[in-house]
């Protein structure tokens, strides 16, 4: 049976089974049958073998920041980093999208994953490698879509490290292989977009009508140092500082004023910077010398941002980030495989929130700003 | 008429002229008059003419670092910082702990500010200055609470530079000074309190029962390079990043473990640890080989932490904590004079919570950490 073509009905009674297992955490969950939502995943981690190959071989070099630290696995006291030596089962799941991935998929009533190139994609390559697994990241993920049409969308990779390059396969990603997207995983050489070297790709995503995902990595080497312990450079702690801090730093520039239509996506339920708008908004006022755009950084990310719930099941910041954002800035992901399939899906079939905000967050918010297509 | 006893019933007529100037943001807010709620605020900072001094001659240096920027004020294009060459507004609200301020506080109905050497304390000078600086601002806070017994308490300043001097100063603050509690201001020489070398100071706060308020300071020089621009480093992003990542380490060190009974109080609702307890702890489980204490971060942080409402007047990101840490380990504070006193007033009578609980954040709470007088 084309796995394409697989029923998603039968994700009811697997999640039933899931959910009685236990759910993690305090939060309340309702145990209701889940309805059958069209549920579209949009933090979706591939890798291509090529890549794999390139970052292995750093890998085993005696490099050490943060990011080959957390791939290689090891000196992390984790187990199996994803690109590390061996192929760990975590490797394994991220080059599928035959297989495995799609009968959990179905498994779980899941009817699209949205692909990125797992982090941090082609960034840790010098300028004219990271150029060319770029392009090649790109036409494979446009064979993988060719091939499951209905199951797949993709996010393109580009290579920050050369903006005039970035721009012209941004370009080719949307035009030509169709993509839905972007993404980059966050600093690029210890630098972040909001420098003027790197408005070129701003522009690019703005004019290409097309969203922008600043994914995780772990800190820069500029800030990496406080990160170096108990392994907080990653998940835990240091993946939303990383990220968070870039993001801020796009929208305290001021950058985003000259992109008033560029769509920035940010996962792990916006990496901290939701819980500070607030406080960020007082002192934008409070200090008026500080002030470099004319909107206060909650109207910039109210403007500019929506965030994806990857990574993060908990029905306590769900409830908060919609009372700041709404139901139209928020979207669903798993963050597979580094998550697991079944409680992310579980945790959205069970949020409570009205069955008109879960169709948007499920589906119609990824539909349209990725131009996906509708059941 | 002694300040001391002014009566603070006259304050529900202020906050209503203040209600009707209007509240910044979007939260709704009621607009009954205010009970008449004892209030103690937690998180109130001054300075001594000796502390100012000696910074005041930092900032005419050439060291540029982001807590010297903030200081001085003029190169971060915000007016005149705290401790600048000339003494601001904001420097001389700092020194006065006998005019404007009780008068402030009786305007509001605040009975009493717990006191802190204003931020970084005494952290900026080599050891012996900071320990003879930490004698002398305990000494001359201790004369101020005798002075004003029912409207002043305050946590004591010490040297972490310099340990075991740390400690003995500790001790007589405590025996001997009667001071509340302790401050310190995040990061020392870019070291943090999970180094085996500042145990002993989180010892003697637990042998103490005296809690320890870690208080914001800007990004260590080992993390500064991406909070150096927009003037991020300080209230608008950079305290929490610095502050959590702090907290953070001192969490997932397990050094805790050693110290089950400290009570650490971070001020900003948190510091955006609350906002990430589910991701820490879901990670903490997920890699078993990172564990360094038996107990998940989200249990470490409702065991030995307490949070502020300091430069946080948002009723949802007060309805988040209460989800996560319920009303025993939130208190009320200002961040005067950093904050105004009337805003921070008004959030917290006018917050939609029950007055139970608005019992304990406004002073309860406050009372038995802190061993305050009762009304």
């Amino acid at each position: 049976m084309d796995t394409d073509r697989r029923t998603v009905l039968g994700a009811g009674a697997a999640l039933a089974v899931a959910a009685a297992t236990g759910a993690r955490g305090a939060q309340p969950v309702a145990r209701a049958a889940p309805r059958n939502y069209r549920r579209i995943a949009t933090e979706e981690a591939w890798a291509i073998p090529e890549q794999r190959e390139a970052i292995a071989a750093i890998a085993r070099s005696t490099w050490n920041n943060l990011d080959v630290r957390n791939l290689r696995g090891g000196s992390s006291g984790a187990a199996g980093g994803p690109m590390g030596a061996t192929l760990s089962a975590l490797g394994r799941r991220m080059l599928d999208v035959d297989g495995e991935r799609l009968e959990l998929m179905d498994r779980d009533g899941v009817a699209m994953h949205l692909l990125s190139l797992t982090s941090p994609g082609v960034q840790l390559f010098a300028a004219a490698t990271a150029v060319s697994m770029a392009k090649l990241a790109n036409d494979r993920m446009a064979e993988v879509i060719a091939r499951h049409p209905t199951r797949y969308g993709g996010l393109a990779s580009f290579a920050p490290q050369d903006p005039a390059a970035a721009v012209k396969e941004m370009e080719r990603a949307v035009r030509e292989l169709k993509l839905n997207g972007f993404i980059v995983n966050s600093h690029t050489n210890n630098e972040y977009l909001d420098q003027e070297k790197y408005w070129p790709i701003l522009e690019a995503a703005e004019a290409l009508d097309s969203a922008l995902y600043i994914h995780p990595r772990s800190p820069a080497d500029t800030m990496a140092a406080p990160f170096s312990d108990y392994n907080m450079h990653a998940a835990i702690w240091g993946f939303q500082a990383e990220t968070g801090t870039h993001a801020m730093r796009i929208i305290l520039s001021g950058v985003l004023d000259r992109f008033p239509r560029l769509k920035i996506v940010l996962g792990h339920m916006g990496e901290s910077i939701p819980y500070n708008l607030w406080r960020a908004d007082h002192w934008y006022h409070y200090r008026r010398g500080i002030q470099q755009s004319s909107l206060q950084p909650s109207d910039v990310f109210k403007r500019n941002f929506l965030i994806t719930t990857s990574g993060v099941e908990d029905t306590r910041v769900l409830d908060y980030c919609l009372k700041w954002l709404g139901p139209d800035r928020i979207m669903w992901a798993i963050d597979y495989p580094y998550e697991e399939s079944a409680p992310a899906t579980r945790f959205m079939n069970e949020a409570p929130i009205p069955d008109a905000d879960k169709e948007k967050i499920f589906h119609l918010n990824a539909e349209r700003l990725f131009r996906l297509p509708a059941a």
